[in-house]
């Protein structure tokens, strides 16, 4: 998408070989104009999966999560994160390894939000170990529901969060896909 | 606004005399037509105040805040909540206690975000005790910017959050004012 990758030029800020920062307009600040045509794009690249449910989760993921399902006209969820769960009944859980954080969580869908029959559409705003994504997945599998598709904004194609996900059959569509950052530059995949 | 408050009417739980779960539509799952319809109220109760950014905080406040912003053209913001802080250089912090949770969260915006001269509507999902909006007040202010509107979905009016706002001269704008929840019942203030 040439309006994120643009974006992603002009202001990305490559904090080292592993870290690009965009918090001016995904992270903590957010353009929402930007946020509306992801939204777009995405309703356009999975609109043949008849998608019923969009699942995300907190925080990054709500901005472009719920503008993809206004143009699908379909529920948001978003998982929560926990460092422990106290409480388990009616919640499917999942384990989640940040390594950015070098923390694990737990994330949490209630069992009320995703049911069997469900096509579910995975949002989120970074993809590099795939951490986030593929538990998002075990929660949707777990409500025997279909995970239609995973929609990433910025997928680190060095590091191995795509191939993980792609080999486990799920289909994969991200926005951006950065080849590397070396020398403080942000080179694309063609 | 009457569409929130027939969604509150229809699918809102109350749990006590001081508790309405909305997580169908706002809170965990989230309606994004409703989202956008919310983001129009707020942009036309704002258009005259010159907003220049839309403060909120994770999670629940970003889905109305990111429509809200859409609607005025203008970046919007989240603030994070820690624990505790380990680094505050370049950040705005503020101390926001949580009646619900019966936790002390540490608010930080990063200073590049809220500027001198910026005309701010904070956006959030509830008011009860008013900790978070002027939680969030408070950083605006550390900043030296304005505090131009604190737009709220639903406000518990019985609690005291809506008065001390109000005392402390801001704009308060709450699309469903809550009366009361005596007898499992939501009853709006007229």
């Amino acid at each position: 998408m040439e309006l994120l990758k643009g974006k992603i030029k002009k202001e990305g800020i490559v904090l080292s070989e592993n870290v690009l920062k965009v918090d001016s307009f995904i992270n903590h600040q957010m353009d929402p104009i930007l946020m509306k045509e992801i939204g777009k794009e995405f309703a356009n690249r999975f609109r043949n999966e008849n998608i019923t449910k969009v699942l995300t989760i907190e925080s990054s993921g709500i901005a472009p999560a719920i503008m993809t399902g206004l143009e699908l006209e379909v529920p948001v969820i978003f998982a929560r994160k926990r460092k422990s769960l106290t409480l388990t009944s009616d919640l499917y859980t999942s384990t989640v390894y940040s390594y950015t954080k070098k923390e694990t969580n737990e994330i949490t869908v209630s069992q009320k939000y995703i049911l069997e029959g469900d096509n579910v559409l995975i949002i989120d705003d970074f993809l590099a170990n795939g951490q986030a994504a593929i538990g998002l997945a075990e929660i949707v599998e777990k409500a025997k529901a279909k995970v239609s598709g995973i929609g990433i904004l910025i997928e680190k194609s060095f590091q191995p969060g795509a191939e993980d996900i792609i080999s486990k059959g799920y289909r994969l569509e991200s926005l951006a896909r950065i080849k590397s950052l070396h020398n403080e530059d942000v080179q694309f995949v063609d």
